[in-house]
């Protein structure tokens, strides 16, 4: 797991926890950064504990700070659950972007894809996005949510269709082929321990092997 | 899904919500029934809206009885889940038995252990099992769920390692091959839909295909 932050809380960085002039005083960029802080602390709190389990405090608690000035930051417990889950996504979309604009076959492509995935699922807001479930957050934002799951699915699919086109994958239910990976990969972020028997890069490794070779021997 | 239930909830089958002599009146079959009823009709309400979005109010609704009614046969919210939970794994535990009774090569019984974990994660005990994170229970229940899922993910490890020794698998960590397998097949119960494009034994069928053989062309 990252520290959970490297900037300083605090408004105006001074030792004052209320912020007196919240909205003038500040750079955008640096509350921007302390927001971030605010959403890594919850985004261990919540694997660690779950979601239900975490509070306002908690999350004060673990970074030194207020419950009003955590308030500077974020509205509330499902806008911090919004933003992990969606930076979580956004990791996975700008993986799957730029494993695409490396280039090579579909294979490659679904290779460096399964790879993006299994790390992302490792880290804060990946863990994050798996283990709490989309039901704790309302209908509106929800539907954000499944927009942007879609489209990560609906990429998996697409390299699978083009990997039996060109030869690579044997021929398959792209959908359902999708699903195996993605789901195979996504229950990682539901085991996996930081600091246990297994580096982030083997587990990545060995899923991958088992998934595009099967466990069959040839 | 199941329909919630067969028999009347309300103690002795009359029109009366309130237990008058719930101890004495009551064959413990009858009773068990009707607490099995409420277990199932909570396993759906929990998979269709999450556990903390699901009152005991919602259960007695769907049962259509009243909450007292449905205090007589459970304590709280949480002895329900549990209860489901446990249901679930005891699905599980009884369909490995009954793969491994069947005998055959590992591999036989590799493959009917995972077409027994497919389907039970489109069952309403099973689908609980794998949507309602264990977080949500108490720790000395934990425990014991825990235990029970380690020895689930055991019997995974030893066929693949059997499987291997036999010359039927390729030689891999059957640690890890026991993740892929059991986090390909749980991922079933987070996104399977009753009455949708697939069928159980399709999606069961597509997913031991391509967990066994892989996705590469051979």
């Amino acid at each position: 797991m990252e520290t959970p932050m490297k900037t300083s809380l605090h408004p105006e960085d001074s030792l004052d926890e209320e912020p007196l002039w919240p909205a003038t005083q500040h750079r955008p960029q640096q509350r921007e950064a302390k927001r971030q802080a605010v959403l890594s602390a919850a985004a261990q709190l919540f694997n660690e504990r779950g979601y239900h389990a975490t509070s306002l405090d908690d999350i004060a608690a673990r970074l030194g700070v207020s419950k009003p000035t955590l308030y500077y930051y974020v509205k509330n417990k499902e806008e911090i659950l919004l933003g992990c889950v969606r930076q979580g996504l956004q990791l996975m979309l700008d993986g799957i972007e730029a494993s695409r604009s490396a280039g090579g076959t579909a294979l490659d492509q679904l290779t460096a894809c399964m790879q993006v995935y299994a790390r992302i699922v490792t880290q804060d807001f990946g863990m994050c996005l798996i283990r709490v479930g989309d039901e704790q957050i309302s209908a509106s934002n929800r539907a954000e949510l499944r927009r942007i799951k879609a489209a990560i699915d609906h990429e998996f699919r697409r390299l699978v269709a083009q990997g039996v086109q060109e030869g690579s994958l044997a021929p398959c239910d792209p959908k359902m082929a999708a699903f195996v990976i993605g789901g195979a990969l996504s229950w990682i972020g539901r085991w996996y321990q930081a600091g246990g028997e297994y580096s982030p890069e083997e587990v990545a490794q060995q899923c991958l092997k088992t998934l595009l070779a099967g466990v069959l021997r040839r």
